[in-house]
């Protein structure tokens, strides 16, 4: 099987909160599993830093937007144009606030007479409750409701149970021939040419287990949703602040490095990592050392950065 | 005198066509002339260029939009938000087609229900004549038609005569009091104690000539536009392609780097800097070469380079 067909790969493009800096982009992220490319967020310049990374803008077919603030939606107006002048036909999905269609729209029609080449279909969140919103046969994604000043998701991506691997020396054994190999991987059982009955169980070996990633940005800590982050493999939460700025990350509504350990020791998740981070830090060490110091799996992200599950 | 008092310098942030590259951002570009720093079109990005290349936000008070196609303007919405966090309360000119106005109040009223914390003055172009668009006592601007797919302006900068300097020996032989020695740089002459008047021009030496740049972005070659820039010291000329796709740079309203060095050539300019160029080309070189060939002060533009007049 190919690198390819077994990814789940997260690209960060921006690591930035609201102000960005001269090394630091607004947020967005590529998620690609198993050939899918999720883009999360989408601030300015996120076109650039995914040329940058070679993420194929083609391969785009689902952005999910965590809310409407402009540091994670100014980069889709550019973005949709390009797929345009790239001659973009397929359809694009876009998971977000249902108020994001009158934002592009306007500007749509302001630019494009004519309209664009291509249909965005609009998916509205639910800001209540956890709830599924894309679905595949290999791969499902959540959103779910974050505690920020404007209504606010995170996203769950979650591999379904992969097909088991036939074994080799079975396929050999019995002569399975390549048309009955993907029934036997489905759970069928094999009938050898002298009626003899192979289980499944006998010919296959189960693979690795299905991997999972939550991204929770912007939000401030709350327990509400620790529930929909539990057990991942990988979480992304934003830490804005240090503890010493714990004031203002109440009152506006993001994290400390604490807040987000302390989710991802609650949530039992297998790795954290962070970013989001506001631009008065000159790096982020401050803000990793007390997240590590509660939850040691801890990681900074920076512009580049690849996370394979 | 201090260097930022003497300052006629250009900044360039971006240097793409419409479709950004990995390391060519779409245009943008900073002058700063003699204390007063002039934004030039505005590409997605262009924020975080400025701050890369150490251009301070808060020293742009105007903004000069040539066109508006997005990758011209996309960046508008991130600047005036950054602006806004950061608490700007000055106003801000912005000298563009009359319909920005609408193109950017509908983005900031969907973001902002309460208004933004400072005040935008549009100042719409004329797209059929030459105009001076701004004038202060040491520099004016005009803005020029150029010849595009929608309305174009192009930009010159005039630095106008800079008054002379005193002559030091001068001061001293006459001992003339500091509060006499604005009235004579501005032209006035002097008298003695025992009553001796010496003129003006024995005491003053002449500064440098003053400075001119002008900017044409974006525009298919057209002899009706080289007036506008007659004998600038630098012109900054869009070339998107090179003479090999000389018909798709006439289906498509733009210019190639012969077209470009005919403009300069014609014009009689000091120096001529290309950019806006094509995705194309994986580099500059045939477009510098072709446009060389004619007018031998040619420079390509590449992201942060600066160029002292």
């Amino acid at each position: 099987m190919s690198d390819q067909a077994m990814s789940f790969q997260l690209t960060i493009l921006g690591t930035s909160s609201a102000l960005p800096t001269s090394n630091r982009y607004p947020t967005a992220q590529v998620l690609h599993v198993l050939g899918r490319f999720f883009l999360i967020d989408c601030g300015e310049g996120t076109q650039t830093q995914m040329r940058k990374y070679q993420i194929n803008l083609f391969k785009i077919n689902h952005i999910f937007i965590s809310h409407l603030h402009g540091d994670h939606i100014f980069g889709l107006i550019g973005l949709i144009s390009t797929m345009m002048l790239l001659g973009r036909t397929k359809d694009l999905h876009l998971y977000a606030h249902s108020e994001i269609q009158r934002f592009l729209t306007s500007q749509i029609n302001f630019l494009y007479f004519e309209g664009i080449s291509f249909k965005i279909i609009y998916h509205p969140l639910n800001f209540k409750k956890e709830q599924k919103i894309f679905d595949d046969p290999k791969v499902s994604v959540y959103s779910f409701p974050l505690t920020h000043r404007i209504p606010t998701c995170g996203f769950r991506f979650e591999e379904k149970q992969p097909l088991p691997n036939l074994i080799a020396s079975k396929i050999e054994e019995y002569q399975i021939p390549i048309r009955d190999r993907q029934r036997i991987k489905e759970g069928g059982d094999f009938t050898t040419n002298d009626g003899k009955r192979i289980p499944h169980a006998e010919l296959t070996r189960s693979t690795h287990k299905p991997r999972s990633y939550a991204f929770c940005s912007d939000t401030r800590f709350d327990e509400s949703y620790i529930g929909s982050v539990r057990n991942v493999d990988l979480l992304y939460h934003e830490a804005t602040f240090a503890s010493d700025n714990k004031d203002l990350a109440q009152t506006t509504y993001h994290s400390t490095g604490e807040d987000a350990a302390n989710v991802a020791l609650k949530a039992g998740v297998g790795k954290l990592i962070i970013g989001h981070f506001s631009a008065r830090y000159k790096d982020s060490q401050a803000i990793v050392a007390e997240a590590r110091s509660i939850f040691e799996a801890t990681y900074e992200t920076n512009e580049g950065d690849v996370f394979n599950i």
